[in-house]
């Protein structure tokens, strides 16, 4: 970003050293998360002005103070944080890009999901019209918005980060995980594949269990505690990766082998396809047929690199 | 199980009601789990005897106490409980079959990972012995065997389960999940397919994470938050499943087909195969294109089944 918008941050971040302060804020987009943000920024007290594609969404959020603008430009100029959550890129652009006589100095916070070079074009493209830019994604249900559930990763612009830490919490507990605008978006891509990973895994289990007349309820209980556990043991297998020491001999890629390639027998022998799970023992195979057995589990990873050792 | 059995099994509940009593243990098997199990009764005062195939394995446990038996069929002898953790069902048979004529009055419990058929032959041979059987899977890393965070599932006799369950607690938090010598290996492989798929969401998660430079373990500590957020989910959608009634409004089919669809793209922009995702969103494909695209994305489950609705 340019040096005059982050000395337009620094001059805010003073200006909104206390909590009680408030900040104006724009939403654009009120699908269920810009519906759950703005609810939020007003029970904290901030002045909200929100824009949306079908005005009538915004009823109820009127009810409550918020003010209702015609145009996204005009949320955007009521804004001195603009928050937009839309359904793509491409619809952001289309929706600020009208507005950019009047961005300049504002905080940009798009929590819309997207792709990294798309989050990267819009995070160059607000810099260009000297706003401070934050690319986010929140990870929560809309229920769980504005609650110690919720937690937000951004990217991009820190002194607007700094500035406006106090206003964004109200969303759920944020984290900045560095400089580049299209960060979050490749952790949004790779938390959302861990939780895909996670619910694939749910799926085939509650089938699998169907068959033998087990509700799915009745195994969720256990399912979930071993699930949590299983959790713990990923801080492991991430010092093995980022070591690209895989010498550990707990559970070697073998033992694996043999216990996911049961579960498949089983499965189909319960007439049930096995298509979410065979592709993870290829990774498995893959890694004993290039001579790794009796590595870690986690060497699996490799097989998915384009440089994979 | 027989009548006579259940007799036997009742006497020594009443036996057995002080939580310091003394109950001769017979381990056959010291891999990881079994020599983690032999260990565990050990510290808690039990008398232990253990078999293993190569008998070096035995010798720390020796050490403390056990008692070293020269075959399988003298470790049953010794055992009012045996304890069997071996590599699977053939390799349980082999070695409980020369032990038919001491079986009578014992509780078997058989720790072996395997199908639900197998469990079921082997408890109708264990009751044809006069022996209580017990199937059970443990959900813990050896290093967790005797601490809080590992827990067992037990299924088959009843009475023998509450006979010896102070004793069976010292492997970690029993339950028994009901009177079918199978069910225990239905919910094994029900909560490992569960497993796998979450660490083969892990390593997609990684693997992408890494293409912008983010190391494993900068990316599991908010991935193993979201994981664990986002198990808590999954008691909602069990109870859809059971009910089978998907008209929840929150995340529908349609909307989770995007996302997934998005994060595909992304992973193949990043030069990185799609496999181990791909096959679940065919799974919202398919139900999308049965006309349940407004459905919760519980109902993926139903596309797996051979009588899904």
């Amino acid at each position: 970003m340019s040096a005059t918008a982050t000395a337009t941050a620094t001059a805010t971040a003073t200006a909104t050293a206390t909590a009680t302060h408030r900040i104006p804020v724009g939403v654009i987009g009120l699908g269920n998360l810009g519906q759950a943000l703005a609810e939020a920024f007003l029970t904290q007290g901030h002045p909200v002005t929100v824009w949306n594609r079908s005005a009538g969404k915004a009823d109820r959020l009127v009810e409550r103070g918020a003010s209702l603008a015609a145009t996204p430009t005009d949320a955007v100029a009521a804004g001195e944080l603009v928050v937009v959550a839309v359904l793509d890129y491409d619809t952001v652009g289309e929706l600020l890009r009208p507005a950019a006589g009047v961005l300049a100095g504002r905080t940009i916070v798009n929590l819309t999901t997207g792709t990294p070079s798309a989050a990267r074009a819009l995070g160059a493209w607000a810099t260009d019209q000297r706003a401070a830019y934050l690319d986010g994604a929140v990870y929560a249900v809309p229920q769980t918005i504005g609650t110690s559930a919720a937690f937000v990763l951004y990217s991009g612009d820190e002194a607007a980060y700094r500035s406006y830490r106090a206003v964004l919490d109200t969303i759920g507990e944020g984290s900045l995980v560095g400089p580049a605008p299209e960060l979050s978006s490749v952790y949004d891509t790779a938390l959302l594949s861990g939780m895909y990973g996670m619910f694939a895994g749910f799926f085939q289990a509650v089938a699998f269990a169907g068959t033998e007349g087990i509700g799915a309820a009745e195994l969720t209980r256990p399912l979930v505690r071993w699930l949590t556990a299983a959790a713990d043991a990923l801080p492991a297998f991430a010092e093995e990766i980022d070591a690209k020491d895989y010498t550990t001999t707990t559970s070697n890629l073998e033992i694996n082998a043999v216990g996911l390639r049961n579960i498949l027998s089983a499965t189909e022998a319960q007439g049930l396809q096995t298509d979410l799970l065979a592709p993870l023992l290829r990774l498995f195979e893959d890694q004993i047929r290039a001579g790794h057995a009796a590595s870690s589990l986690a060497r699996a990873v490799e097989s998915l690199r384009a440089d994979g050792v």
